[in-house]
């Protein structure tokens, strides 16, 4: 599959035509980049018109293949009521068809009871660029293209494309999810997927759901503690709207609703000029506008930081506030400097006197800022992984501003610092201490694992298998630890619908959402692991109030036997459908 | 004398020489530009040792040549009690000198009374690179040096050199001034400079300074309007201090103390980003500071303006204010967004919308901010030339904004927006018709004149002949205007004291005055003529009064026949002589 040559090729044409004369980029629709894996005529001989199944949420069905595995005529899918639930379909041609679209019916169930079709979500699946995932921890560059593979892969489900042309020996995979109404009867509702060629049509599939007694609470009330990052600043050069403006917001309104919609927690805000050095194609700007007047003093400003959180709250984001950074890579912090009318900066590290100043007048000014507005028990000043002297030195400051301060931390697992870590999240190759994690639950501090571009695998990268993202709730649930974090929802490349590549790490590590609020498969597998892991977290409630139906030892000894190293050998699948299998029994 | 482009080259190298390593830039002492006109051996042939010598004030002697014109071996000068007066002094010699110095003795008077050596300022004059003055005035680019003859030429007055070493068939002069006392009786006070050679006597020259009884007051009290503007930001980065710190204010201050004591009333504020479109080597910023905060409401920021302000008026500058400026070259306002962090501008002309609103905002703001500084009676919105559409759109939001403002304008006289201004300053080539200057005078109005780059006579560039700015404020009086405005007293080109060629205009029209303080002949002939003004407004009043000695006819006869077009045959030094001799007798 060496063609990441070529590949670039087109694609810097592609990306750069999209750019020309600051065309807008594409929102409602738009056209992938080509296929460059071409059809084996021979393997599609057999083909005979135009065929349709049903296949498995855990594949990526290839463009130009034949699809092979895990095809089935009915689908039965279940779920506890108030509980999201996916098929895929796909739908393959020798011949190709000219104006492919599906219908889905409504729901007939017991009672005389209807799931309506309204209360789906679907849409056709659509290829991204991708590369290779590098299963050695490896975090570098990858502006050499010819180190890594690359391909064309199923990730994002589109609904603005209401019809379709396939193309002569071309498979189109659709993707049809359902959030079981939370008040409908129990039991099995039939319906069908209504396939068309235009006006004529070329087949249906039958899909059966089965809503379960137990009812799953409402995203806002889950308990697992999911935190992907946020950042505004992507979606604004994106949709070439200013920042913070009326449009920007409205852009951001439903990706912000949909990630609400997963169980998101966490609130992620910039305190500081590019917290993480700029590392994404749009870094990140402070929220907080720092400056220092004339005679010496500084001032801050919190206005964007205020319209931010307020933002967020209306979208059902209203849990914490997570503040970054106080230690962030470069350690320059930018003001704007009222004296010269210029943006000049604070080169300085916790523990120096420029530092430890210019942190205690913001920090003062930030809790009080807080305090009036009712978020400073909610808002944490939160750190990534620096050496554990410098996090010390900072959390000496913080203490100093206000000792009732929060602080988060995504990083590796310090006992030193453990204790002064409201929300500490450590890397899912690791694990806290038993007894640290009960004193941390007891004490109502928030325990999380975190993936980024160092794990090879469980990840969430476009080309990881996509029951991945499924199993890493599982194994929260299993390691009894409160959630997830990643650190970025949705810090585009500069094109995500068409390259989910950027210039360092694996494809996909930079976000989950395409523009358009288009949601992804990993991103939909996320949120099926995190309902696994409610329903887990419910089952063994019900476990410990005596309501126990044998299935819950039976869940532990699975959970118990998910092993990340044994993902190297055998697919995440085959551990999720395990638990899966239990859960629905 | 086309040896331009050999200069530029030595000037080349040397320039370079100064900045590399970011050393500083000389304040106290500094080694001048070589002299690239050699002396002439056969006219030096005739000196026999060290000669000594008074010149003429009105002279600039040549580095290599043997001084020929106006030299006396006693010197009579006169003045007013109270009044600066000057002599020159040279020294030349064949074979050079190795330490030349001079003593100032102290000078006795009538009844036993003295004027202290200590009373005078006197240093040994210095050669700076000039090029020459372009008669059609025509004010481009000077950047292609072919163009302009350039050449080494006397005009800064050093204090801090006490020792020089007089190169063989040099010439060095000395300029001596004295502020008589007020206090003193009136009549003749007899001294003498002598000149060594290390501990030699080489000679010493008799001088007589007759002190008339009548008393000139203080510089604070002169009505002349002298408006020379300041550019804070040339001393900042000449003496490589931080803008707006105590280093800085340190540095200007025996400067701008300099200038009051010339008689200046105007304090130069910047309410802009480069009001004059960074003409200048250094441009200047905004003292105002423009911010616009998330909600899209405006908020300005005058600290810096009040430091500058109360830091002018401390140093003896506190008649009036004059704030560019509203309608700069660019239309382009340059401001803090607190939304992005980032610095934009508002790129609107007056009669826009985006301009009405800013400037409506800023002007009501800073109203209100100068009425409760006390500050709004003697500050104005100052304007350069502009289409007068432009600037009558500029009015209406001015008087909308406060309807009492004052506005300042140094530009060509407009009759439909005369009534308008406060402070008009047209050039010297134009006059303000009678009628209006007797109404503007009994309005408590400012009326003045100015020269810049388009005035090839008279003038105050390095080259202009040193009675030229003399004749200007004599100028003034013969016209009955208020005073005198140029808009440069300290816009340093890179080097001022090696350079005084800019990369526009001819040389010296950016500053009056070199960096350490050290005054130029230039700027003090312009004192001569502004004390002289004074003294001939004394004299009116006088004559008013029925005390005129017969005097005043003369005196306005030899007024009324100054013509600046005379300038182009007859030296200004003529018509100046004529009018002090007569204020003499």
């Amino acid at each position: 599959m060496k063609k990441s040559f070529l590949l670039s090729v087109v694609f810097g044409l592609m990306g750069t035509a999209v750019l020309a004369g600051q065309e807008k980029f594409p929102v409602e629709s738009y056209e992938e980049l080509p296929q460059f894996v071409k059809p084996d005529a021979k393997e599609w001989e057999s083909v005979k018109g135009t065929r349709i199944s049903w296949g498995s949420t855990h594949e990526r069905y290839a463009k130009t293949s034949v699809p092979m595995k895990n095809l089935s005529r009915l689908q039965g899918i279940s779920g506890w009521r108030g509980e999201k639930v996916a098929a895929q379909a796909v739908v393959w041609s020798r011949d190709g068809l000219e104006e492919l679209s599906f219908e889905i019916s409504d729901f007939k169930g017991p009672k005389g009871q209807v799931i309506p079709s309204g209360q789906f979500e679907a849409g056709f699946v659509r290829y991204v660029m991708a590369d290779e995932v590098r299963k050695d921890g490896n975090c570098g560059s990858r502006e050499d293209r010819s180190l890594f593979d690359s391909t064309m892969v199923a990730d994002c489900i589109d609904p603005y494309l209401k019809t379709a042309a396939l193309a002569p020996m071309n498979t189109m995979p659709v993707w049809i999810s359902c959030r079981i109404p939370q008040d409908i009867a129990p039991g099995t509702y039939k319906g069908k997927v209504i396939f068309k060629d235009g006006e004529r049509t070329v087949g249906a599939l039958d899909l059966n759901i089965l809503a379960d007694s137990h009812v799953l609470p409402e995203p806002s009330q889950w308990h697992f503690h999911l935190d992907l990052w946020q950042n505004p600043y992507a979606v604004a050069r994106y949709y070439q709207v200013p920042v913070w403006s009326r449009e920007h917001l409205e852009a951001m309104r439903p990706m912000m609703e949909r990630l609400a919609s997963a169980g998101q927690k966490v609130i992620t805000a910039s305190i500081t000029h590019k917290p993480w050095n700029g590392q994404t194609y749009d870094w990140f700007e402070s929220m907080v506008t720092w400056m220092k007047k004339a005679d010496g003093s500084w001032a801050f400003c919190f206005d964007v930081f205020d319209m931010w959180v307020e933002f967020m709250m209306s979208c059902g984001i209203d849990r914490q506030i997570n503040c970054y950074s106080m230690v962030p890579w470069s350690l320059s912090f930018k003001y704007f400097d009222m004296t010269t009318n210029t943006i000049k900066s604070v080169d300085s590290a916790p523990g120096e006197k420029a530092y430890d100043e210019v942190w205690t007048c913001l920090l003062k000014a930030f809790a009080s800022h807080l305090k009036e507005k009712g978020w400073f028990d909610i808002c944490t000043i939160a750190m990534d992984e620096r050496p554990a002297e410098v996090m010390q030195k900072a959390l000496n400051v913080i203490k100093k501003a206000d000792p009732d301060f929060k602080v988060s931390l995504a990083g590796n697992y310090h006992p030193e610092i453990e204790d002064q870590l409201y929300d500490y999240c450590i890397t899912i190759n690791e694990n806290f201490p038993e007894d640290v994690l009960e004193r941390r639950r007891s004490e109502g501090r928030i325990s999380t694992l975190y993936t980024c571009c160092a794990e090879g695998y469980p990840n969430t990268f476009t080309l990881s298998p996509l029951a991945e993202a499924t199993w890493i709730p599982l194994y929260a649930a299993a390691k009894n630890v409160d959630g997830y974090l990643r650190w970025a929802f949705n810090s585009w490349t500069r094109e995500p619908l068409l390259d989910s590549r950027f210039r360092t790490w694996a494809a996909g590590d930079t976000f989950l959402i395409y523009p358009g609020n288009r949601s992804s498969m990993r991103f939909e597998k996320l949120i099926e692991g995190i309902q696994a892991y409610e329903k887990i977290r419910i089952l063994r409630n019900e476990c410990r109030n005596g309501k126990d139906t044998g299935k819950t030892a039976q869940l532990e000894d699975a959970l118990a036997s998910l092993r990340i190293a044994d993902l190297a050998e055998t697919p995440a699948s085959i551990a999720v459908d395990k638990i899966m299998v239990i859960l629905k029994n």
